[in-house]
Order: C-alpha cells, then structure tokens, then sequence
C-alpha cells in the first residue's frame, strides 16, 4: 500500500508480491485519472526519449533473450517477432511520441442533452481504471499498452511472456524513468517481475479487486485460459478468419487487387483473408484471372470442387480449411450461389473480425454490410485495412473479437468508459 | 435446434432443456437482429395489448404467488413488492407502449470519418444477441426486460424468482402472443420453466456460447453468485450508497429541500442518499435546520461527534453506517473539513453509484463532477433522479454499478454494441 519501491521478492512471496502490484495499481490509477493532459504528454514524451538514450541497454538485452530463444528452439517466426534492432527501438519511441499527439480521451464528452424539468445530462469520458495486459514474445507491446494505458488515464500490470523478460524489462525500465520525469507514480505501469506462471492466475483473479479488465494477446491457448479462468471483464482478441466476397456485381480488376492485397500483402496479420468466396455468375470470369495471380505469388489455392474445375491448381479443400485461420500463403475459395449463401457461409464460418464485398452494387454491399455481424464490415477494400492505425486510432493494443465494451480495434479512446454528469439548480424529484 | 414448441421437460433432463433454450435463443438473436424497427414496434404494442387482455389471468396466477408467498412467511416489503393489481398491470402495458414508442437504437450512427486515402468509416449501432436476466420478486421485470430486449434487438432468457414463477408465466404468455402477432420467433423471450436453482447455474456458464451477457437484478447475494460464476459478461446492479455533499457554498433552502427529497422522497430505491456530508464552515446554519426536518419526518439520524453536538436528536454512528445501504428512514450524518475531506470519505465509502455536491460556487461543483470517480454525479439535485426515466432512456433494464460497456441507467440503447462499416472505392493497404 506503500509508493516505495518493493520490497517484496516475486519469486519467493508470489500472492504478497501480486497483492503489492494490485494496491500499487489501483492508488497509481487514481493519480492517473486526476492527471492532465499536459503531464501525461510529458510523460509520454519523456518515456520516448528514454527508450532512444537506452538503446545500447534495450539491444544488450535482447540479444540474450534472442541467445536463450535459440537455445530453447524457438522458431524462426518467432524469433523474428522477439528480435529488435536499431530501426525497431526507434519504431518503439516513435511509436509513444505519436501516442504523445493524439488527442486526449479523457473528459471528451459523448452526448449532453436536458429534460422538460431544466435538468442538464452529459456524457463524459473517464479512465477504466487498472488494466492487466497479458501478451507473448513482442517486446514493443510493453511500450505499446503502457503508453495507450498512460494516454487513457490508466494504470497498467503487465505480463510479458517468459521469452522476452528480457527485452521487455529493459523497455519497462525506460518507460518507468519517463513516468517519474512527469511525476507520475511508478505504479502507473509495472511490469511482473517473474516468470513463474502462477503469477498470471493471480493476476486473471482479479488481485482483490484490484484490476478492471485483463486484455490477453496471444495465441489461442493463452487466450482460452484468460477466458475460463479470468474473474474480471476480458478484452480478448481471437481470431481473424476473414472473408473477402466477390459479388456478381464486382469491377473484375478492383477485385482482383484487393483480394491480392487482402491475402498476400503480410499473410500473418489477423486480418488477412483467408477465404475469398466468389458468386457463381462471376466466376468463370474472374476465378482463372485470380488463380494465375496468386499461383504466380507462390499462394497455395484449396478450393470447393466448382473452383477446382476452373483452374487446375486448385487442390482440394477440406471442410476444416474453412475453419482454419491460416496464417500463411494458403488460401479457401469456394464458389457460391449468390448473397444468401455468402452470408451463411461467413455467419458459419467466420470468427467476427473483419469481412468484405466487392462489387458495384450500391444494393448488395447495403444488404453485406448490415446483415453481416462483424466488429469490422468493409465494401471494396482490402481487410488488412483492419487495423487501428488505418481506422486513425493512432495506435492500438489489439482487435477486440468479443462484443461487449469495445470491438475491432481498440485505440487510447476505447481504454475509456463513461459517467453522467447531472447539473440541477436545487431540483428535486416529485414523488 | 427447432423452432417448434418444447417437448423437452425442464424438470426431467434440465441440462438438454437449458441448451434447446440456448439455441432457440441463438436462433431467435439473428431474427431480430435483422427486424425491421416497425416489425419489432408491432410486436410490442401487441404485448402491450394482450396483457392488457389477460388482466384477469395474470392477477389469477398473481393470486397464487400471494397466497404461497403469505405461507412462506414472505415481509411485507416483499409481498408488496410481488403484488400485482389492475393499476399495476396497466402499468406494465403501458411500459411496454412506451418503449414501442422510443427511438429506434439499432442502425443508429455514433460517428463517421475518413481517413487521407479516401476510405470512410461509420461507427454503428448494433445489437447485442442473446441476454440471460436473473431477477427477483417483481414480476414487471419480466415485461421490461423482454421489451427492452426486443426494441434493442436482443433475445433473451428470463429467470424470475421462485416466489412469482406464476405471475411472470402469465406475463410471458401475453409476451409470447405479442411475437407471434408480429412473426417474430418465440425464441425471442424466453422464460425458464422451473424453479431448480441449477437452471441458475447452466445459464451463468453459457449455455455453450449461446448467452451474450448477463444480468442479473436483485439482492447481494444473488449478485455475488452471479459474478462468482459467471463464464459470460455481467452487467451487475451493485448497492446505491449515494451521497449528498453540502458544500459550504451552498445555498441553505435549496440544499434543505434537495437533500430532504434524496432521502425520503422513497426509502426504498437504490438512488436514496444515505450520507450526508456537511461543510464544517456551513454546518452550523444548517445542520440545525436539516435535523429538525429530518426528525419531524420521522427519520433517524446517526452522526458523527461533530454533528451530534448540533442536534440532540442526532444518535452515534457506528463506522459501519457509513459502508450500510439502510434502504430505510435512516440516515448518515458527518461535518466533514471541506471539498478534500468530503471526496476522501466518497472515495472510501461510496459504491460508485450517484453521489451530488450541493454548492453555489461553480468551482467546487466543477471539481467535485471532475474527481468523484461514479456513474452518475450530480450538482445541485436530488440523487433519486438515477433513473433512467428520468435520464429521458424511456425505461431501464437497472442501474450499472461495473465499469465496462454500460454505467449507471441502463436504457435500451445501453443494450447495443457496435460494428464499423467502411467503404472503399478498390483500396489495397500499401506494404
């Protein structure tokens, strides 16, 4: 309950170690919610300049988390997401100077409005409180949610995973040096001290009431367990399984670039397509053309029996392969029937991401865009726009697939719940 | 998986009873996600009607839940509470008339925007899906929620209490009729049909995905169950400990007649003041006069050292007065030594739901709307309009005490959630 640095070892008392963090939090929050504008822009700023002057630390590291990934086997992918360089550090800084700019969340207010007795009603914007940020091996995250927890007027406990404690730690360190800059309290952002995974079940149990939400990013399993064990409200990010849908009345070029650049443009962000479903009366013409592209680009093409009879390197598609969040330059193509099939396939099959039309039916795209109940609905664009810096959030801490509180991608803004403010001039209510 | 009627026995095989009533609900979710606004008005004039017309069955089954609630030894409050007449049904019809007539929620457009490249955006309001009610004694709420949840497009699964499991059967009849009328699925409210409390316990886990949210109406311990358990989202109804604050810039006779009225004007809300904290500066002139309303009202006083000195009426408090909801002519008395002290003790003691400042001095009235950390904070009113009625929301399903997704009146609009549509014109995101 103290503003004192801990004392208490995480490694030999974790539940009083983790009951620290939470009290520490939650006075922390309380300094945040009150702070300005101006001093949480200071501390952002400061926060900026110290990841740059620690440079040499940040990469020092690193390279031995990247030694010890090795050594354990990791793969190359993610080792490539673990790894910082030179130009990646000064992505980070660049990245907290921008939330730095964005601007303020807190007390914006959404709607005011009176009622017949002269009572003013307004909707302000405040902080949610503590936030809990659960995330695997990119160490940049740290900077990231701590920066849009600090923007929103929250504090934040973080839980870097074990293969970047390293790299993580180091960042942490800089971002804490930027908070004391502004005087704000070292509270504000702390990052878990441990590796020892029973730190995370105390942490999903809420520390005693200690923490407001848990955003987990990750991968399925880490997901699944913040889901079932979790005792406070959950941001989770699940999966993209994403559909881009060449309608009837599709412009054959413009579909063709977009599904292009939906699949291929980086297959291992959450809003790839994985799965292009094409009418059938536009088939013939646009299939062939799409197929070649992609086989050119070395994109794998599993299709339904009526895309296979279109081009012959379309292999067979297994019914869990339109389930399957690829990842990877595999692609579904199944033909369809028209709109009505479209649309139950993607209510089947899709996992409430991000889903597109493409075509020149003013109609049509209407009918795609309400029908389809997706946090993200597009119309001739490609679904790697599903994201929250394209959106102009300025930054995001992840792409919310539940549907309470915040869905699609969830920027400083969306870290924010609201209160009413209630303006009377002695007013009382008639029995 | 059907949309006939049940053949399932909820009292011989509750497990598969509670999962067909998960899908039906899941089923009925996407109907009215996809009704038109005159579709669902039609449905809820025409429950509005057939309760109307059943006036005489539902106050035969009311008659039962009377008499058994009698036998059981039910308080007074309680039966009071469960009681039904024919002002009281025609109440209900016209809640439900009410909400027909309120704004359309879904479709509604919170924000639009573009970004440089061309590509707009809209932020849209959509519903939520399949909402799990557990409330207690008033059967009303049976007619509330199922019509709140119709207009905002959700299905829902009600738990009524035991103890007006006839009453809230009669309801829903007329309910029921009213989706028929309109061809809406009879998915669309469901009540569960038994008293087993392990009902209680297969809905708070989900139903297997097919329960969205829950929210739970009644006392603390039956709110305590439902967090504990809960594998679903909850929008939980905490206690009201409200407070009303006389600043030492208040105006006495205004002051007088608001606090008065957040007090008495019912006991029994959740919007009732508890506490008043007076000014040091002000005490004096007012505390004398406050009391002797106060006893002359009937209702006892429990203070401070501080306050008993002013008024001989004024008995000690115990420090567990200032943590109790008494729900009754009870009220909480301390001088407190200004602005600091009186946000301290609302801190410490409140339960986040409505606290006010009574103040002429816009200043204190700015800070105290800017740090008090509740869902609704008020100036110069009486805290018994945290109403959502009063709020102008038309009707409310209860008062969110949580931070996430909704806080205070929750109103058919707060039953929402949002998608983005965006449009684009053949827009692929560059590398």
């Amino acid at each position: 309950m103290t503003t004192t640095p801990h004392t208490l070892k995480a490694d030999s008392d974790l539940e009083a170690y983790m009951a620290d963090l939470g009290a520490r939090a939650r006075i922390a929050a309380k300094a945040l919610r009150l702070a300005s504008s101006a001093q949480k822009v200071k501390a952002l700023t400061a926060m900026a300049a110290n990841i740059r002057s620690s440079e040499a630390a940040i990469l020092a590291a690193n390279k031995i988390d990247m030694d010890k990934g090795a050594a354990k086997g990791l793969s190359a992918a993610m080792l490539d997401r673990l790894k910082l360089d030179s130009g990646r550090v000064e992505g980070i800084a660049a990245g907290l100077d921008a939330i730095a700019a964005l601007p303020e969340p807190v007390g914006s207010i959404d709607e005011s409005w009176s009622q017949p007795n002269g009572l003013k009603f307004n909707k302000v914007r405040v902080p949610i409180g503590v936030i809990g940020m659960i995330y695997e091996s990119r160490p940049n995250v740290t900077a990231d949610a701590g920066g849009l927890c600090v923007k929103s007027g929250n504090a934040c406990i973080l839980r870097a995973g074990s293969e970047s404690a390293n790299s993580s730690g180091a960042i942490h360190k800089a971002l804490a040096a930027g908070l004391e800059d502004a005087a704000l309290p070292a509270g504000a952002i702390q990052l878990i001290a441990t590796t020892d995974r029973a730190a995370v079940g105390h942490l999903l149990g809420g520390l005693n009431e200690s923490v407001d939400l848990i955003i987990p990013r990750g991968g399925k399993s880490l997901i699944a367990r913040v889901q079932k064990d979790a005792r406070v409200p959950v941001l989770a990010h699940l999966e993209g399984l994403c559909h881009s849908y060449v309608h009837q009345g599709a412009d054959v070029q413009k579909a063709l670039a977009v599904v292009m650049n939906a699949k291929l443009r980086r297959t291992g962000v959450c809003g790839s397509t994985e799965t292009v479903l094409i009418d059938k009366a536009i088939a013939q013409s646009f299939l062939p053309k799409l197929a070649a592209k992609l086989h050119e680009a070395g994109c794998e093409m599993r299709g339904d029996k009526a895309s296979q009879r279109l081009d012959a390197n379309i292999i067979p598609a297994a019914d869990n392969d339109f389930f399957t969040e690829h990842l990877a330059a595999i692609i579904n193509l199944r033909i369809v029937g028209g709109i009505d099939d479209a649309l139950a396939h993607i209510d089947t099959h899709g996992s409430g991401h991000t889903d597109c039309i493409l075509t020149e039916d003013a109609d049509a795209a209407a009918r795609f865009l309400r029908d389809v109940d997706s946090a993200i609905v597009m119309h001739n664009s490609s679904t790697q726009f599903a994201d929250g810096g394209e959106f102009g959030f300025g930054a995001e801490i992840g792409i919310a697939t539940g549907r309470l509180h915040a869905r699609g991608p969830v920027g400083a803004q969306h870290l924010t719940t609201y209160k009413y403010t209630v303006h009377g001039d002695g007013h009382t209510r008639p029995a």
